[in-house]
Formats: C-alpha cells, sequence, structure tokens
C-alpha cells in the first residue's frame, strides 16, 4: 500500500456481502488501526470445517504498521478471529469494560491472556495514533458497551457506527450519545462506514422494552415450569427475563456454557442485576415446585449440542420438560436456522409443552439490535457523509442502504459499494476505489488455521456424496500380471453384503484392464492407475449413477 | 392387520411431521384404497440421497388387498414415489386430467407408461372397491385439478381434504365445491383427515388473484428485459404472468426443463391459454428489443442448477441478465431455503438487475396454496366430523391444528395426532390408535431404491468431515514382519504435501505397532488392523481434534 504521507485508505477485510467474521482497516501514511475481528460459522457445504475467520495476509505484510485493534463490540461477528490474529500479530486491543470480559474469556481458553496487552476504553476515551486521533461514541445494540468510532486524520473524520439502532428506552440506562453524534456531524464527515444488516427493513427498530412486557405477560399465564431461551449475549434482555422472574416469584437456573459464562462476566463487572439467592443449580429445578422455577438456557438457534435441544430431546440430565410446562424461544430464527430450531419445537410439543415460538413480529418475544431503515437514514443524517461506505450485511442489503443514503442527500457515486479486500484511498477529499489487498475465509479446523486446501474440501465432498471404493492389486513385478485376484473395499459407496455381485463385476473389469494393458506392454504404475480409474468409473456410473472416488493401491512384488 | 369384516382402518405411510412425501391409507376389510405416494428432497444430512419415499413394506405384505391409488393432485409431494411404488406393486392409478398429465412425464421417465393402468376421474366421478364407495369434491390449490375424497363404508364416511385453501376468486374459475362440501357434512363424516400445512397461520389465504394485480403493476414498471422465477407446476400463476405479458405487450420465453415439461401438459390438456406467436425460443431473447421480454423460468427457491441460478452467475448460455433488468421472485423460500434464495438475490444485484424478491407479505407476489386457520376451520365446520386426523405437517401444525378443531366444536379427544406407520382402527363407531405398521424413509439414490444402508451413510458423514487415510502394509507371510516401508494415503483429511511430518509420524506409529505386536507373537491381521486403527487414530486425534476413518490394507506375501 502507498507510504506517501498525505494518503488515507479505508479497507475491508470481512463483512462485505457476508453476515460475520467482520474486520476493517483504516490507514492514513504508516498507521494502521484495524476494528474489529470477527470469525463466522461455516455453511454446511463446508465440511469438516470449524470456523472461519478473516484473512489476515496484509496485516501480516505490514505489522510493524499495525498501532491497535479497536472491538465496536463484544458479539462473536467481532471478536471471534482474536484470538487467531494475536497468534501471527501482537497487536494492544481496545474495548470497553464488558467487550473485554469476553475477549478475556476467549484469550484464556487459548492461552493467550498473559501475553496480551488490553486496554480498556469508554465512550469518553481518546486515543492517538501517529497523526490520527480516534474517540467514540455511545450506541444502543443488542450487547452492552457498544461504541461508534470516529477517527480524525489529517484528510477528514471518519467515522464507524459499529452495529447499532436507536433505541430510547434501553433498558441498561445505556443511551445512545445523540448528542454527541450530531456534533461529529456538525463537525464535518469525510467518510461514514456504516452497518446494513436491517437495511431491507422499513420503520425503525423497536425497543428492547417491549420484549420484557411479553416475557412478563407470559411469566404471568404459565402454570408450571418455564423454560426461556435467548442469545447468551443479550445481557440486557436477561436482565428483562431476571426481572419477570423477580415479578413471578420464580427462582432461576442457567443452562448451558455459554450461558453461565456470560452471565458470570456481567454479573462480575455489573452489567446484570440479580438479587442473591435468586440463582439456584440446574441440579435443584427437580426438588423444587415447578411454579416456582425459570431455566434461562442456551439454544434457541437450534443448536444441536445447546442446552434446549437436549431438553426437547428428553436427554438433559438435570432438567426435564414435562407436559404443561411453558418453553419461550425469545429469540427469532436466524435465515438458515429455521429447520433446526423448526425440530426442537415439534419434539417440544410431542412432551405436552405449551410453546411459545415463531417470528419476532408474532410473539413480540425478540426485537433485532441492528437498526431497520428509519434508524440507518438518522445515522446517515446525524453524520452528513461527504462519502459512504456501507458495510455489514449482503449485497442487497448493501444496495438497499444506498438507495437510503442517497434518498437523505448523499450524493449518488459517492456511496462505495466495496468487496472484502478492496481499498477505497481518498486523496484531496477525492475517494477512489481501484486497488485491492489480499481477502478471503481462512478455515479454522483441529488440524490449524487455513491449512484446509481447496483439493482437501473437494474431496471431503466427492466423499460425503459417493463415497469411495479402494481397489488393491498385487502384481508380479518383472511381467505385470496379477499374482492374485484384485480386492475391492468400499467405504461410504455401497454395503458390500448387499452389492457383492457389482463389487465381483469390478474385480472382473480390473483384471482384463490389467491384462489388457500388459498385453499392449503399458505397465507404468500411473498408465495403470489411470485406467483402472477410468474403466471403473465409467461401468459404476453407467450402474448406479454414481461417481465414487475410485483409490488403486498396486503393489508390486 | 385384522381381516375382521367390520373394521375399518386408517393409516399413514409419509406425510406426519414432515412435509413432503405424503402417503395415506383407508383400508375396510380386506380392500386397501391409497391415497396419494409423494416425495420428499434430503435435507443436507442425508450425504448423497437423492430422493426420499415412503417404506411401502406393510402394502408388499397386503399386495393382494389393494385396489387403487387415488391421487389428489399433481405435487410432488403427493406422485413423486409412485414410479418407485409401481415398480414394487402394479397398482391402478386414479387421478384428474392435469394431475394425470404430470405423472405420464415421470412414468415416461421411468418406462413404466406402458404397464400401468391410468384411469382418469373428476369431482363427480365415483368408484367402488369391495364395499367402499368412493366419489369426490373439488378444492382449490396452486395447481389445477385438485380433489378431495369421500371414501364411503360400511362403518361410515372418511373425509380426505389433499392440499387445499378456499379461494372465492380462483384465477382458473376451478371453484371448490363448498356446496357439495356442506352436503357431505350434512350427510355425516365420521373422520376427517385434513392438511395442516398453515395451521400456524391466522387468518384466511389471500387469492391467487392479488398475485396477477402485483405482477401487472411489476411489469407496467419494468423499462428493460423481464425475468421473472415461480413453480413450474403453479399453472393458474404462470396464466396471470402471460396475461401480464399480454397486458404490455411482451413476448415469453421459458427457461427450465420442468417449465418447458408443465407447460407442454398444461396447453396440451388445456389448462393454460398461450395466445399463438407469444412463445419464442430463448435463443431469440438476445435478438430481440428487451422491453418486449419476459422470460419466466425455474429455480425461484434457489435451486443451484436450476436457470435462475445460472442467469444469476452469469453462466446461461442463451439469455444474459443486463443493467436495469427486472427480476421477479413470484414465490417465498420455503424454510431452508432462504440461504441459496438469497445468494441469488445478491448476484443478481452485483449484475445491476432491479430484484423484487423477499417474503410474500412485503412482495405481493406470491400467496401460499394452503389454508390458513380461517380455511381450516370452515372446512372443519362444512364437515362437522365426529373423529379428526390432522395431516400433512410437522407436529407444531398438527397440535395447532387440534386446537383449531376443538375452536369449532369436535370433541376433546377425538383428534388423533398419529405418526407415520400408526393406524387409527374404527369398529361401532368408536376409533382407536393402538397398532403400528412398519414405516420410515426409504432413501432413492443412483443405486436403487432403499439400497443405503445407514452404515454407508454413517461412512459418507466421517469422511466427509475427516476425510480418510489408507495405510497400504506388505507383510512376510510366515514371520509377519514388514516387507517395506508403510504406505500413507490422505483423501480428505489433509493435503499430503502440507503435512509430511505428520503423515511420516503416522508411518513410524504403523511399524512400531506391527513390530510390537510381532514380538507379542500377535500376528492374526484383524489383530494388527484393529491396533493400527486404534494408534493411528490416538495420535491422530491428539495431534489434529480429527479423527479421519483409517482404512489399514494388509498384504502378505
Amino acid at each position: 500500500m502507498s507510504t506517501k504521507d498525505n494518503t488515507l485508505s479505508i479497507f475491508a477485510l470481512g463483512g462485505i456481502n457476508e453476515i460475520g467474521k467482520n474486520m476493517y482497516g483504516v490507514q492514513y501514511a504508516n498507521d494502521i488501526i484495524i476494528i474489529d475481528c470477527g470469525a463466522k460459522f461455516p455453511d454446511e457445504s463446508l465440511l469438516g470445517i470449524d470456523l472461519i475467520i478473516p484473512d489476515i495476509t496484509y496485516l501480516q505484510e505490514n505489522k510493524e504498521k499495525i498501532r491497535a485493534l479497536i472491538v465496536t463490540h463484544g458479539h462473536e461477528d467481532h471478536i471471534g478471529g482474536i484470538p487467531y490474529l494475536l497468534k501471527k500479530i501482537n497487536v494492544p486491543v481496545y474495548a470497553t469494560r464488558f467487550t473485554l470480559g469476553l475477549i478475556e474469556l476467549k484469550l484464556k481458553e487459548h492461552k493467550l491472556l498473559r501475553e496480551t496487552d488490553l486496554i480498556e476504553i469508554h465512550s469518553d476515551s481518546s486515543l492517538n495514533f501517529g497523526q490520527a486521533d480516534v474517540s467514540f461514541f455511545r450506541t444502543s445494540h443488542s450487547i452492552p458497551d457498544c461504541l461508534g468510532i470516529v477517527i480524525n486524520t489529517p484528510e477528514g473524520n471518519i467515522v464507524h457506527t459499529g452495529d447499532f439502532k436507536f433505541d430510547l428506552t434501553p433498558v441498561n440506562n445505556q443511551f445512545a450519545d445523540i448528542h454527541k453524534m450530531s456534533e461529529i456531524g456538525s463537525k464535518g464527515v469525510l467518510v461514514l462506514i456504516s452497518e446494513s444488516t436491517n437495511a431491507e427493513r422499513p420503520g425503525l427498530t423497536p425497543s428492547e422494552q417491549l420484549v420484557g412486557n411479553h416475557i412478563e405477560d407470559a411469566f404471568l399465564h404459565a402454570e408450571r415450569k418455564i423454560v426461556i431461551s435467548t442469545f447468551a449475549s443479550n445481557v440486557n434482555r436477561i436482565q428483562q427475563i431476571v426481572n419477570a422472574a423477580i415479578a413471578t416469584n420464580r427462582k432461576l437456573a442457567l443452562l448451558g456454557r455459554s450461558m453461565v459464562n456470560v452471565v458470570d462476566v456481567a454479573l462480575e463487572r455489573g452489567y446484570l442485576d440479580v438479587p442473591e439467592d435468586m440463582l439456584i443449580d440446574a441440579r435443584e429445578v427437580k426438588y423444587l415446585p415447578p411454579e416456582e422455577i425459570v431455566v434461562l438456557c442456551t439454544g434457541s438457534q437450534g443448536e444441536p449440542l445447546a442446552a434446549l435441544s437436549r431438553l426437547a430431546n428428553g436427554n438433559h440430565r438435570e432438567v426435564k420438560i414435562l407436559p404443561d410446562d411453558t418453553v419461550i424461544f425469545a429469540s427469532s430464527p436466524i435465515p438458515g436456522n429455521e429447520k433446526s430450531v423448526s425440530r426442537i419445537v415439534n419434539n417440544l410439543f410431542q412432551l405436552g409443552a405449551k410453546v411459545i415460538y415463531g417470528s419476532s413480529s408474532h410473539t413480540g418475544m425478540h426485537v433485532s439490535g441492528h437498526g431497520y431503515q428509519e434508524d440507518l437514514k438518522l445515522m446517515l443524517t446525524l453524520m452528513k457523509p461527504k462519502f459512504f461506505i456501507p458495510i455489514h450485511g449482503e449485497f442487497r442489503m448493501l444496495h438497499q442502504h444506498r438507495l437510503l443514503a442517497e434518498s437523505v442527500g448523499v450524493i449518488r457515486g459517492h456511496t462505495f459499494i466495496v468487496k472484502n479486500g478492496d481499498v477505497v484511498d481518498i486523496e484531496n477529499a477525492m475517494a477512489r476505489q481501484t486497488r485491492k489487498i489480499p481477502s478471503g475465509d481462512t478455515y479454522v479446523d483441529g488440524i490449524g488455521i487455513g491449512e484446509v486446501e481447496g483439493i482437501v474440501l473437494r474431496d471431503r465432498k466427492q466423499l460425503s456424496e459417493d463415497g469411495m471404493l479402494v481397489i488393491v492389486l498385487t502384481l508380479n513385478k518383472v511381467e505385470g500380471s496379477l499374482i492374485s485376484e484384485p480386492d475391492t473395499i468400499s467405504r461410504g459407496f455401497v454395503y458390500a453384503k448387499d452389492f457383492e455381485d457389482l463389487l465381483n463385476k469390478v474385480n472382473i473389469l480390473v483384471k482384463e484392464t490389467v491384462n489388457e494393458l500388459q498385453e499392449e506392454g503399458k505397465q507404468q504404475i500411473h498408465v495403470l492407475k489411470r485406467e483402472i480409474k477410468r474403466a471403473v468409473g465409467q461401468y459404476l456410473f453407467s450402474q448406479t449413477k454414481r461417481k465414487p472416488m475410485i483409490l488403486p493401491i498396486i503393489i508390486e512384488i
């Protein structure tokens, strides 16, 4: 990247045309500030992959210029990649008190806590890196302690919103700094970088308070045990569940590792207010009257290993769902999770539970943490940016966000819809998007980081669909003739006992192939392997319409 | 099953706690009538499976009692299993004219057309099988020519609704027979078997006409080429697209094999009215002015091989999406398909198209063919059944449907929420659900029907996640010692070039294991294989947290 002193560059390493693994960078001259370092979960096509993080090649190549990682808030798609980044680049991490609590949990797990420089900031902090001054403003979202970021450079001000909505009656009294945003806008914003998750949804996001009312209502009507599930990180919603439990004289049991961990962090750091003696151990649930109990658990997205899924399958060790228990999903299924959620709801009905589930508009048990169109327009109006980069969303959301920006006065042509790896350079008050830096998905699995090659994934895909046929041959080294019958082993293709005929014919075909090649004098191993693959592959496809992987193993004696 | 002359039995072979593979049976004495024979598509956990059909063991065991397969309508989840049923049991098939057209397409493909007895029926047909008389009533749905079925037995009347909604202004003038339903109800219904797909949705399903208005509106506003995608079987919607094209002076090109096939059947049998010269070949699209063209295509559910997906990827041979083309999804994503649809929408935006997409309530481009709560209550009210069996839906829908039935007067305890394989017996006007017959998912893949064993699927799952390691050993037959270095081949586990160290250590471990066993005198092949698997498995898991399939191949010389 250019090192001319007056170039300002903004780049995305993740978060564009995807929901997840957010990571952005702002570079002025020789100073790089990283904003967020998220992860995302793989879809079902990425066989065996555990986690996806951004490609950080560019950052590794410019290690010495990186001054800070600033984290806007503590959601997985903003902090999940931090341990992997820190293993390659030891950069100081700046975040608010609650966000740091969640980051510390991760670093402990990865044994990185001691060597990492963690700096607590708040909305009135100010930092300086080279010629860039950094300040903050508070926003509302579905997790406490969220920040927007202002980077003041000689070229102008860059504003990054983080994730936000405008909740005028927030549960935690952490009001969004509308006055401060207004002031920032008045001073002039060169580039606004704003999130786009809900750019397709008209109106203003409802307040989290609304959910509290519905939860309390449902608690009042419940006759026996209540089981309620929500995102562990949504501490404000958890506070409302606690409040509803107080109002209905119920004790609270927590199920699920992340629920226990996050509640611990929130209690310890003062983000959650729970009366003493209210929390009970999950093992006590079965000894108390059901009308005195709330079980708060993970798994509202249908995660198969989470607490709610185990409850619905009837195989949780401590807690059982009994007829007329009330089960509440204080969540909406994230696109892609509908089927798993549905499976759990079906099981709960079979157990005789009363289930409150479905879309948030239907049950009132969830509101989004991401601003709808009017929230986004309010942010654009407050900031009055010259240039606009919509982030954090798929292309369809970014395009809608562009239209919203134009509707409140951003000049057509001043919005940059970038891809991951695109760089927007600003010089002499003109922005251009011309260059690219390396970017992409880095896969994490048990083997390590970024070690799963495309060829391995292709193999897994073929194996997953049609399995494998291993064909073992022993050949006379001199004559190239078969010493014994070929042996064919099927794994994931057909069940050998049911397909003896088919596999016998494969053996005959292999023998014929070897003999023909021997007669033609073509006895190189690679030719033999190729021809066996071809002949057997063709035969199997004609018989079964399947293409298993064929692995000939040739032993020469 | 009992062959007493006065027992009436109703059973489900598919369609309960699932959306798909509907198949129900009604047996009176020694006569069995089958209703529908559907298929469903596998979810991503069923690696390599093409199709799922009902288990028909019970029918095969009672072949000689089966009198008829009656098909309510032509959707995949009601006809998709027919060729596989017919291959095992040659039963006469009764269906309406349009439904038969679609069934014939399938039978042709499976080369079963000549030997199958296809009998055309209509809403006024009456049939007789043993002591059962069968009549019909017409319903509205998202495909033409749908029937409900009345089976009159000495024990009483059984009514099966098929799929339905009450559309008082249907596009094709095929009005639902409300008067006939009312008459059936007046005469007395012993058991109502009714579909439950939308039992969770309040209100009355909107009329298909509504979609026509929105389509015409969008056509009027389109400036260049229009691409519109919907279900091929929704002939009424296709008629409305044709009408909108006429109103805006556009020609129509069809893309996608099923679209072409279904339109052919519909034209040929008089279910679709298209002006002569209106249909053009896809190859002509690029030579005509874009404002004179509508492309009607398959793929509205994001199917990766369908026409719309290829258009969005820019790799369709005949048609290209250009900036300011309008692309309309005349559909709502079916749960589970959201992500694939979203991927296409993103690509279309990147090509510069104007995209009309999203939930039906948002765009007005889709209405459901399945009745909402008020439709279901109207059916229950018209039929006034003594007993009620909700079908065609997941448990959550069946439970909601039970509540709806009770709200309009069905006695608590008279609703049977069955599982696939459950039998409801009715004798002396009393219904009991006690027995079970074999049921379940039969997998179809290229290999054949029902031939994919659990063990093969388990293998595919392990292969898909962690791949395979083949370890080849050559041993001295007499001494059991290694003749040459073990050879380790990785497929889908790690990329061998990057993991030489790891694979070398595996080889060393294999040698150690063989030597130890030799010293201990344990030289049986199965012991060797077991111990190699154990040792290598443990080592790999400790190093990589992965469990590839390990396949030792031992050659003795």
